[in-house]
């Protein structure tokens, strides 16, 4: 069952605004069993709006559109629907009174323009939109099911989980889809698909495999089809036991998130706290570590320490460290581990030191040398790593290389 | 002149990426002057990309592609590519080349699927990823012209930046464009607005405004579309020198990059260091203070205190202050401001104490209520913002608002 999403608004036209709508609703119908096949963002316009409708119903069952429901003039959404469905609007009652108690709760008078918000299709049925003015509407015509949405990403959230989503999957039932994914570290992508090349062949046709490169690591999503959920798992899991051979070390583990979210998962499992020294990732390892909803319970704090002076001060880094090796160093990166360590009494840390760029690079040490040490009671284990392609990227692949060396740790601790 | 966009990848239509290619795209040919009027996201399927070609070759006359040129089986753009132009892939021993320089400079042999990464179309011109392994693609065919990149974000913006985009100008003419940017705090839009309201009107048509307004901070962009770049120039130089007795104290600066450059370039030109204490934004604004290259000339160190026991240890916080007014508090947040700074010894510092959510809020303070706070010689500032749309949003705009705060402030220690 084939399922389009259409995103209206001229800002997403001159690029004032990321389109993260689609990428939610695909999410959610992809779990839910639905393919999306095609994405189109339009303009603000009647004719663009109406041709993209007519193109998408000749293509799909089921058509999410969000965007364009606004007080203002320049939103038009709600009449080109009501010209492809040879419709009209009404003022529906309910909505009136909604927007009228929102209005009143924030002490605003309600203008004509808030009225005509209350307007939907004479045909739809309403949407509840509980975070806003603007209602979303369902729409059933010539087998297709068509659902109308604000663009304004909580509101649509809100009412795609809440309304939209479970008449959809009344309406359309249908096929089992299950998701697996491998995290895959310090391997590069064509070398990789050499080493699973028979694996990879083998795979039946209802199950599809996809790499997806970010920097320093591959996930490779294996995606069944089929009508039983149960048998799905089965031979999901049977694939996966059969690649872990073959992956070897380079294997961090299963997780269909991110890194930052397994390591609260892990962390959490284990009851274990987290601290951070960093000097080149330049707060970008804290950044991505609290990005996790409540990942206050595991991460107590961190340093940046940019300045030499700082790392002995704080971190009590040794000056002799630091003068014979400098601050690019196993020697400096281990002391800065067990330093942050031993100050905030954490079960486990992390530390990271090296030239990010443009400037600062030696024919010793160019930049991009970067080494990144993790210490917990089971001693402290440091890498060096050569990064390219910019400070940007030298400081993102930081973070991610030392996202997977603790993930190589904490894994390491349970063994 | 119309351009659309196409990405492609299985990737974009099951929500695993926000596809974040096609509004920097968007906005980069919009500041071009050429307008985009839609926007396609396709699987890597032969039959959806040729129909969305055919479609778009009908519509306009640029189309700009990303995605789907990996070294994997799944990609299969340039397949595609070959057959809408009625073409076929050869092997470009330049892209050889600097494919074998890139693998050998990591020590990573070269493979067969390396090798066909060298494939281009025959009637393209090649441009250079310098980034990465896959090249970009220039075709021309029937008075269209057809841009083809990698959907890795900074392999393609680079292609796209370097490559593509003065050939696109120099292809398509048309108009100079010049832009100015003011950035403004510390005054509402609609009071902005009225400050303004006489010397807005007296623009000349071809000389347009806009207000960007983000937290904490309004940036005014002037466009100015004409035949003569210096003529153009000239007439902004004396819009810019007539709206800075308008804007006064709120002027921070005419600046067309990022904040964090701007605190960059008047913390050098000041000569002047910066510290930073931060909980709720997680390190992410030492993230962005560090992304400037030469930031450790004038950035000393943070600390992210994300434990209330951290904040007590490390910033000298008062248990007092933290009991009576929560951590989340004007009188904490000025405690850790002048902590980070006094420990630090440097001229400036800032501080950041939130609630990102999804938990933590209460009816007084709610999740999105974020305090921050800018030490210096001349004091301390703090102010309570209300940020909204989830954990990540409010980390996000933590960062923006509290960079506009830190520009204020350094820019009224030059008064």
């Amino acid at each position: 069952m084939n399922a389009e999403i259409i995103t209206i608004g001229d800002e997403l036209l001159i690029g004032q605004v990321v389109d993260t709508n689609s990428a939610f609703l695909a999410d959610a119908l992809s779990h839910a069993g639905l393919d999306v096949s095609r994405i189109t963002t339009v303009p603000d316009r009647r004719d663009d709006i109406l041709s993209t409708l007519k193109e998408a119903s000749q293509r799909a069952r089921l058509i999410l559109i969000t965007g364009g429901l606004g007080p203002t003039k320049d939103d038009i959404t709600k009449e080109a629907l009501a010209v492809f469905f040879e419709d009209h609007l009404v003022q529906n009652n309910q909505v009136l009174e909604h927007i009228g108690h929102r209005m009143s709760e924030r002490g605003i008078e309600m203008n004509p323009l808030n009225v005509m918000q209350a307007e939907v299709l004479s045909s739809c049925e309403v949407l509840h939109n509980e975070l806003g003015t603007a209602p979303g509407m369902w729409m059933e015509s010539n087998g297709r099911v068509y659902v109308s949405m604000p663009g304004v990403p909580h509101e649509m959230i809100r009412i795609f989980t809440e309304e939209a989503l479970p008449r959809i999957k009344t309406h359309f039932g249908g096929d089992a889809i299950v998701h697996r994914v491998l995290l895959v570290t310090g391997v590069p992508e064509s070398a990789l698909s050499l080493q699973l090349e028979s694996w990879e062949q083998a795979l039946p046709p209802h199950i599809r495999l996809a790499y997806l490169p970010s920097l320093g690591m591959i996930r490779l999503r294996l995606t069944a089809h089929g009508k039983n959920e149960e048998t799905l798992e089965g031979e999901l899991d049977a694939l996966v036991e059969a690649a872990r051979p073959l992956l070897g070390r380079h294997l961090v583990g299963e997780h269909q998130g991110s890194l930052e979210e397994l390591v609260g998962k892990m962390l959490t499992e284990l009851n274990a706290t987290l601290s951070l020294a960093e000097s080149c990732s330049g707060g970008g390892l804290s950044r991505k570590i609290t990005s996790v909803p409540g990942s206050s319970q595991y991460f107590k704090g961190g340093i940046i320490a940019y300045d030499n002076l700082f790392k002995v001060r704080m971190l009590r880094v040794g000056r002799q460290n630091l003068l014979r090796h400098g601050a690019v160093s196993a020697p400096v990166v281990e002391e800065m581990a067990r330093g942050i360590r031993c100050r905030m009494k954490t079960d486990f840390s992390v530390a990271t030191s090296g030239i990010a760029g443009p400037g600062g690079g030696t024919p010793e040490k160019p930049v991009g040398t970067v080494w990144i040490a993790v210490d917990s009671k089971w001693g402290t284990v440091s890498r060096c790593f050569r990064m390219f392609d910019g400070r940007e990227r030298v400081m993102e692949r930081t973070v991610t290389a030392a996202l997977g060396m603790l993930l190589g740790e904490i894994a390491r601790s349970t063994e």
